[in-house]
């Protein structure tokens, strides 16, 4: 008798031996330690939906584009998979999952509402560098809030500082990547009033931006010439992009903030980048490898109405998704995938914590107000946010807010011991705090600078 | 325009919200790191399968229990599922891809092999208490070593002692749970030496018993009629276990190994558990809660054919797997599954090491050869293993031995720092060690019971 075959994983899928699946777990670690630091609480979904939550957001020509499932068992579902319509489909992405589960509770969830999830995800294409069929995907979501443009910038900004968060705690440098900030709804605007394109081609004209890095410009000229784009205009007018996206407050907001922080170093305005999503609704970001060699290291944006699409209240999202593929890929090319004892050292340390460590809010003077995103924002980044010569053994902290519109110094006070913070850090001027330890019960009153070092017991 | 649907889950999937995400958590924290305590290092492989690997154990009968997958994409696929065969399937369990991936390395990898893993499976079953249609199961697989009666009942009881592990871990004691043992060997045998049943019957009969808790007697008599089954002669024959089993030294070895350590208070022995699953060869376990009112927690055994028949060399195996669901179940029924601030915390302790904390060998005599096994289980333990008087504060730690038949402590130490350990213990006497700092480079003569403390550093 022949020996029988020696079976295979199926294409674009990967089998994890021990040394892969320890860099699986270092990349796991870094998503899930600096989410949770960043005030985002981890979620999951099911690995499989009804196809229906694809088909109502992409049509159904996205069925084509993932894998279809159908139990066994049951006649009805082996019958529809015959006409190739299987009643479930492996998730392509996970917003669709988020956003069913943000309306399934809508009511009760907070304002706003951060969640994170690092799982699998698959689609069915033709596997090649950076792009398998089954990766993994880490999704933070920042979904409620106040609807004013300020407030939505700084959840912009929030949510950019988790990504930047991560390439920091990688290893990497704003030399090695860069992220590219752009405008959906700043863009449409363009389009519109000054390239010639209908408010019906907009769609068509978006989808085709985002893909003219893969086509070569003869094409890329022809396509958009039946949308009535005229692409020498856009590239004219969107050289300074700063200037191009003046007219859009949401632009402007988001990107005063980002010059105004530790962002500023890490981001670039760029209109030319539109991405393939279509819910997409303001500003909107990917993530490059600096040499653009490789595909998007990651993307996202926001996306206003997807939520209620879903069947919840209207609620203004940002998010952004980041897969496995090409992270490791720039890692590990760059020399910053730890090997051996030192991986197994990085997973052996303590990991995030999930109670606060310490949970900033302000005496509602303007002075201590304008100190709190700032020092949230440093207390996430660690050493990595210090001078150089300040470094000290400081590591990055899991720091919090109110998102609240109160300034009840005692109503914030509970919401920090609801969350189980270690320490409450009341900002009273531009360089000082009361720090209370909210588990035995003392307070002092310390510098600002001083506040990470107290915290981490150091 | 109406309001569109809130969509939900597909049934007998789960949503983890974040209170549920962290019980996950908790749980999956639990499962690594007992397993790598253990010596078990972590795989994962695909989540989708090619059908055959499935049906090529179990027949294509599996194929309507299972949930079948294919590209929306590849025309050729789509129309496979329309003759309702799907080109993949949704794993099931998951010894076919360990046994797979195995197999395809065989030739490099180490004897044995100790891996684990802890991931979804899916089955396209009714949800009902205690059974989802995508479930989480840790699976732990020794695989290989040496194919003596006395070896193959060693790994037994080190997988075994893995299990108990883990129940310990949760706080689980020998009162809540019990470990059921039995041998499918010894059963074989005794069906067809005395209980009537032919050899081709043999598979049909174990079903039958494997299912016999959950029929009423008189269907379970009807059916063992027709098969040759003398149901009476087996109860007769199997109340006295260790007598039914006192011919087969597969059993009776592993049992003399369980009377002879701790984990004789967790265990019993007891032939009406047969294992629904085909390919298990030797001792089969179950674990169930002490009142029986829940499903198994957990089942398992030997399955020394099975990487031959996915192409691998002829390898003795043995592991378990142990689903969240029941699990879950238990430890909220007994109080046993922490809350608020307590599960933030436990959540956010150090891991188990990667590292082994201590590599145990010795100087060869039989006298100190004898102390190896126990003391590495019982530093696996750690404080559960000690004498209530005698409880410290050093928890379980990471701990390995060589299964090599070499006695050379220079090859021994070797193998001890290419895994990278902190420490190496070499055992002289009944009662004493020479520790090694393998880090520093020190060394100290010490009591076998003072190395947890030294090396956890207290």
């Amino acid at each position: 008798m022949s020996r029988p075959p020696v079976f295979q994983a199926p294409k674009g899928m990967r089998d994890y031996y021990p040394a892969e699946m320890l860099r699986r777990r270092y990349i796991e670690r870094l998503w899930r330690d600096v989410s949770i630091r960043h005030g985002f609480e981890e979620i999951e979904g099911p690995i499989f939906e009804h196809a229906e939550l694809y088909t109502v957001k992409s049509g159904e020509a996205i069925l084509g584009e993932i894998f279809g499932v159908f139990s066994g068992k049951d006649e009805e579902q082996v019958a529809g998979a015959a006409a190739g319509r299987a009643p479930f489909a492996l998730r392509p992405e996970f917003t669709p999952t988020l956003a069913r589960m943000f309306a399934a509770r809508a009511g009760e969830l907070a304002r706003p509402t951060k969640w994170f999830m690092g799982g699998p995800l698959f689609r069915a294409e033709r596997p090649q560098r950076g792009r398998l069929r089954e990766f993994l995907q880490w999704n933070a979501d920042f979904i409620g809030g106040e609807d004013s443009p300020h407030s939505k910038a700084a959840a912009d900004a929030e949510v950019l500082g988790c990504m930047v968060g991560l390439l920091e705690a990688c290893g990497l440098s704003s030399r090695d990547v860069r992220v590219q900030v752009s405008s959906r709804s700043a863009i449409q605007q363009l389009m519109m009033a000054r390239c010639g394109v209908p408010a019906e081609a907009v769609p068509a004209a978006l989808m085709l931006l985002d893909r003219r890095a893969k086509m070569n410009d003869a094409a890329f000229r022809e396509t958009a010439r039946p949308l009535g784009f005229d692409v020498d205009a856009f590239d004219q007018l969107t050289r300074d992009p700063l200037t191009a996206g003046a007219d859009d407050p949401a632009f402007t907001a988001v990107w005063e903030l980002i010059q105004s922080s530790y962002l500023k170093e890490w981001c670039d305005a760029d209109f030319s980048i539109a991405r393939g999503l279509a819910y997409y609704t303001g500003m909107v970001f990917e993530v490059h490898e600096a040499s653009g060699a490789e595909r998007a290291l990651a993307g996202g944006g926001r996306y206003d109405k997807l939520i209620e699409l879903f069947g919840g209240p209207p609620t203004p999202a940002v998010g952004f998704g980041m897969g496995d593929v090409v992270l490791s890929l720039v890692l590990q090319d760059r020399g910053l995938m730890p090997e051996g004892a030192a991986l197994l050292d990085q997973l052996g340390r303590r990991p995030a914590s999930l109670r606060p460590d310490v949970f900033v809010l302000s005496n509602a003077t303007a002075e201590a107000e304008a100190q709190v995103r700032p020092l949230v924002a440093q207390l996430r980044r660690g050493d990595a946010g210090a001078a150089p010569d300040a470094r000290s053994a400081v590591g990055p902290l899991h720091a919090r807010q109110s998102y609240r519109a109160t300034r009840n110094i005692g109503k914030l006070l509970k919401e920090a011991s609801d969350v189980h913070a270690r320490f409450a850090a009341i900002i009273e001027s531009g360089s000082e705090a009361t720090l209370k330890d909210l588990v035995a019960g003392t307070q002092e009153r310390v510098a600002l600078s001083s506040i990470a070092g107290r915290v981490s017991g150091s």
